[in-house]
Order: C-alpha cells, then structure tokens, then sequence
C-alpha cells in the first residue's frame, strides 16, 4: 500500500503524550487541561446518561445546540446571528470542522495560504485533498502575520487562507489592524478563510478576542472554527463546530455526513445545558491569564527564557541548549526524558522543521502541575 | 464555492428522519434501535461521566478496548487475535472508518469495486479521493454477488473491493462460498478489501456471521469495520473501529489523526467495561430475529411483499404501487406523509436511482413500535 502521506509521521502531540508516560513526565506537551470540566457540565451529561437519547443526532447537530451556538455568537461578538438552520455545523471536534472545511473546498491543483509555525494537520489535510500548501512564516521573534509577504503569496490560484487566532503554538493575537489587512487582502480575490478561533475565550491583559466574524468582507467568504473541548476543559468529548454562510455550511455539511454523519447527542444534549450560561465562560479569560502569570513567576531562573503569550493556553520559550548543535526535537526529549516534563518542539509546527530553538509549553493545568514542572525544570 | 459533490444532496436517512419527524410518522427508515443501549452499558457510562478522564484519548484509541476488541475478534472467529498496537483502530463510528479507510487507499485515477445497492456514502466517499467508482449490481431478486461480474469488474487500476455483509439494505448474508469465490478473485491482483461488517452480530436462522478475517488470503490485504453503535443500540454514541494489518493500519491512522484524532473518551471507557462480556453481544442474532420474525407476521394481509432478510436489522419489501408509475421515492414519501410510517426507498441505494419498486423497512424497534406500524400500513 502506497502511503498518501509517506513523510508524515504520527502527529507530535500523540508522540510526546507517548513519550511523557513512558517516562512518568509531567505533560506540558499535548495541548489539554489536567482539571476536570465544570460540575454543571458533568452533572448534565450523566442526567443524560439515564435517558433515551442514545441514537443519532440530526446529521448537522441538535437543534437547540444550534440555536444556542447561533445567540452565544451573537452576544459575545455583537453580530447578526448566525442562522442556526443555515449556518450552523457541529463537529467531532474541531479537527473534523477543519478537516470538512478542507475536503470541501480544496480541489486538485489548489493553493491554500498557511501561516508557519501552524497547527501540525493544516498541511496533511490540504495535501489529502490535492491542494498544495503555500507556507507563509510570521515574524520572529513576535509571530506577527507579515501582511505584505501574505499578499504576495495569493494567486488566482489560491482557494483558501488560513489563519488562527489565539495562535497555537505562539500565544499571538490578531488585532482589529490585522484583520483590516486581511480583509482588504481578500476584497479583490475569489479566496476563502478558514479562522480557526478555538482558543477564542482565551485572551489575556484585557483584550478582546476578535472574531472574523466582525468584518462583513470577511464573514461572507469565512469557515469559523471552534471547540467545546477548549472552552469546557473537555477535549476528550470531541465536540466543536463550524459557522459559515449557508452555501459554504452547505458544502462543509455534504462532505461531514460522509466522515462522521453526527456528532455524539448525549455530548450536545449535555453542552446545550449549559450553554446559555455566560458565566459558563466568561471566567476563563482571567482563570488562564493566571495560569499563565503563574507559570511565568515560576519560570524566572530556568534556563528558559518565555516569550509574551497573548492568548491560548499555550507558552513559547526559547531555551539554553545543553548539548551543542542540540535542536528543538532533540531537546524536547531530552526534556521529556531527563528532566520529566514533557513539551513540544516548535519545529514540529513548520512543514520544514525550521528550527528556533523554541519549545511550546501547555499551561492548561492545575497550579500545583505547574509548580511540580517548574520545580523539575529549575534543577536542569 | 464550487461543489465538489454537485450531484449529491443530503443523505436520504437523514432526509427520510426529518420527514418523519414533520409527519409525525413512526420512523422505520433511518436505521436505528428506539430503545436503549443496556443498562450495563449506559451504568458503565455515568460511572466514568463522575470520574477524571475528560482529556483526549490515544489517538488510535484507548489501549484497554483495543485489546478486548483484539480478543473478542479471536474468540467470536476463531482466528488469530489482532494485534491492539498495531492492528486495531477506533474510529468515530464505523463511518469515519469508511472515510478514513477509502482516503488512505484510494487515489486519483483508482477504480473501487462497489455492489449495489449500497449504503449512500460509498460512492461519495470514493469520488471526494479523485476515485471512481465502478458498480456492480447484486443480481435480482435475491441480492446475491454475481462473482463473474465482480471478476469482469476488476482491472489493473482496481485499488480496493467493497463489501458488505449482513448487508444494508438488502439483509443478504456473504456464504463460505462467497467469500471463497472472492479470495480466489482477489488473489492474483494487488486489491485491498474494504469488508463492511457493521451488523455481525445480526445473523439469523442459527447460521454464523462469516468475516473477511476467516480468510488468510483475504485478511492480509483486509480493512474489516464494525460498530459498537449497531452491537449496543448505542448510534448517538459513535464509536467504531477498522482492523486491518500493521502496514495497511498506519495508513488508516494517519488519515484518522487529521480527521477527527481520536474518539469520545468516555465512550470508548464504558465500551471496555462491558465489551469483555461475551453476555453483551451474543443475545442478539436471537434477539433480531424475534424483531424481524413479528414484523414479517405483522406485514402479512398488506400491500407489501416482504422479502427474505438473512441478517442485518433491515428488512425489503415489494410494493403495490397505489398511483400508476409511482417510483420507489414517490411511494416512500407517500407512505411517510399519508400513512404515517417512513420508510427508506431502495432506489437511494443505487448511483443512478434503479427502481425495483421496493422500500427497506428498519425493524430494531420495540415490538409496540412495529405493531403500530404495521397497523397502519394496513389500513393503506
Ligand atoms: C489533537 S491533539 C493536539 C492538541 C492541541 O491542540 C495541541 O497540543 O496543539
Ligand atoms: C448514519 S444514518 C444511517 C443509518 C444506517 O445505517 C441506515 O439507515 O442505513
């Protein structure tokens, strides 16, 4: 059997999962919470539990889900809502909302604009489909969108671009001036956007997250991706979604009832229960703002140097090498293996393992988690 | 945006459910039980809901039900147990193993042997991967493989053979013979088998579920699926799993890391609680058939012929048309919307839409359900 994707290995957050339990090392690598989801979340699904809805939800998610997805939208980003009927798509997870997306648009010979480092399935996933990735780096040290090399990578060939903000692995923030860029980018193209927003709850210092949502050039041709496994510490539930007008929710739809169909209903049931609840997630901006905080203290007199996270729970440091020439994949397992903290090497997010001497930090964890790595790290 | 599947609305179980639903018919199309999952099952569940394992789970699933499956397979066909590292992949129902079976197999330009009719993401799922499906009817009225024609049908650009049985819609069952005749078939090409076994444990009339794993020569090239959805009436829940050999396996991974990356972890937890019961599954052959057993009594002094169903939970039936040259869909919505049960027309099952003026009626329903139905199909 001759691979379709005979470079790509096992994705490197399985791998360093992998690694960190072999070695009974503190995960900071795979991004996930090390603390349970709310009570009221919990309390909802195991009602459902006793219940009589364990067949099928309806292909595109359940009705109320839909509807409460379409007003907490309009709440929070102050726009028109989103059709729920429409509009509307949940999905195993956001890696599936990501992948329909793809499979959806992206036709043989396509390009699809992706800014590096980047989520390790953008670039299979596109590849799958035919497409060719067109990688774009941001700026280094700070992991800005350099708007004038993104332009000049669009060609009447390009059928998508893809951006996320709050940025996996970085912790950079897109600004009301970035996505005015943006838009004015794509005005005079026939170009589609992917914003996978999933860290979207998770800005700090008192900014708001914005939304592509809040550009009407860029509502009208955007997939906006998001996931209750961030928002509700629940990544092992598998549930997020996509908004998108409803020709393109149309097409995400034709190609998600051939890759899963539906989504788990005792999952939505339980998420539509709490939902409606601003308080549900209003506190996590200042929850993970502490994580973070904390981390930082804790970090001082390491031999890591932390870069600004804006938002996300994740946290780049560039580190001091040990052995020379040492680099970031060395150097994560050597972390994972020697020290017992485990983390991810920042040159896993380049298709080309561009290599900064960066590893990522997760900081999505308890504060006596934090303290155990940091306590670990401070003795390397 | 350009669809990549113009052709295709959306899938007739869900069109048929929502039409249901609107008529308030008694719903015997889309396939699924209307009564619970069992109470070990659903127990096993709000146990786990209560405990801390709210993360993702390992990306080809948790390791304790990968080795019950491996050992289950064994004890039920007494073949070699698969290897759960390497051989067995849980997937978000036995639909994303489709999915992710045919976009790690398939590439442009390849041919697919599919039998029709077949369950509507087939053909889909190949052409979204630049394949093309090539169709070979099963033979009228039994709904048999024609192996002359399977043989005909197999050329040098033949990258996989579909099968399914017990078969949706038909009911048929694959014999020794079968599966013989397509060993030999398949034995001097380079074809993988794709061998859809989603309702083995539906076999009736005391005779065995024969799997694609009973034969060496068809095993090593072979992706086998099944459902713990069908297994447990537990479709809401969706989880599935692919074994397949090492090699054909991590291919199978690779695609499912970037569609969906792993499946609910609860689920797959209280699945491993009851999973190592034999109790749990082997009811069900007996069970099914009782169902299929009532309706066939229950049909008798209708309008509709049933026709023999050897397995599955799904049951054909010929129709007397009641408008002249109605077809198989105009007859289904008629019978949804007047009569107030909603079947499923077999011409959906068909790439061009052949009538043989039948519908598929699902009986794993409570006995109270099918004689309710039947109650009304006897007034038409
Ligand atoms: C699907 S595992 C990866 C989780 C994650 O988002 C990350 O670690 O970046
Ligand atoms: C995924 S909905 C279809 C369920 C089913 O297997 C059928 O009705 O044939």
């Amino acid at each position: 059997l001759s691979s379709k994707l005979p470079d790509v290995g096992t994705s490197i957050f399985a791998v360093m999962t992998q690694l960190a339990a072999e070695h009974g090392a503190i995960n900071l690598a795979q991004g996930f919470p090390d603390f349970n989801p709310p009570a009221a979340l919990t309390e909802a699904l195991q009602r459902h539990t006793l219940g009589a809805q364990h067949q099928y939800a309806p292909m595109p998610g359940l009705p109320r889900l839909r509807e409460l997805i379409a007003a907490k939208t309009a709440a929070v980003y102050g726009v028109p809502a989103p059709d729920p009927v429409t509009d509307v798509t949940v999905t195993t997870g956001a890696t599936e909302a990501l992948y329909a997306v793809l499979a959806a648009v992206v036709q043989p010979g396509d390009e699809v604009v992706v800014l590096e480092p980047a989520y390790d399935l953008y670039g299979p996933a596109i590849r799958l489909q035919g497409g060719t990735p067109v990688y774009v780096p941001l700026t280094v040290p700070d992991f800005r969108p350099d708007w004038e090399r993104i332009k000049a990578a669009i060609t009447p060939r390009t059928r998508l671009v893809m951006v996320n903000t709050p940025h996996n692995p970085t912790g950079a923030v897109f600004t009301d001036a970035d996505w005015q860029q943006l838009a004015k980018i794509l005005a005079p193209t026939q170009t589609f956007l992917l914003s996978d927003e999933v860290y979207e709850h998770m800005v700090f210092d008192e900014r708001p997250h914005r939304s592509a949502l809040q550009y009407p050039e860029l509502r009208e041709r955007a997939f906006v991706l998001s996931s209750f496994g961030k928002t509700y510490h629940a990544t092992g539930w598998k549930v997020g979604y996509c908004l998108a007008p409803p020709a393109l929710s149309a097409e995400v739809r034709r190609v998600h009832q051939f890759v899963t169909f539906s989504v788990s209903t005792l999952s939505q049931l339980a998420i539509a229960d709490v939902l409606g609840d601003v308080a549900s997630y209003d506190y996590l901006p200042a929850f993970m703002q502490q994580k973070r905080d904390l981390f930082g203290e804790l970090m001082r007199d390491t031999r890591f140097e932390l870069l600004p996270s804006e938002g996300s729970y994740f946290q780049l440091a560039r580190y001091q090498r040990i052995a020379p020439n040492e680099d970031d994949v060395t150097f994560a397992r050597r972390l994972t293996t020697e020290a017992g903290v485990a983390v991810v090497p920042v040159s896993a997010f380049y298709h080309n393992q561009t290599d900064h001497g960066l590893v990522r930090f997760c900081f999505a964890k308890q504060d006596s988690t934090l303290r155990a790595a940091a306590e670990r790290l401070r003795q390397l």
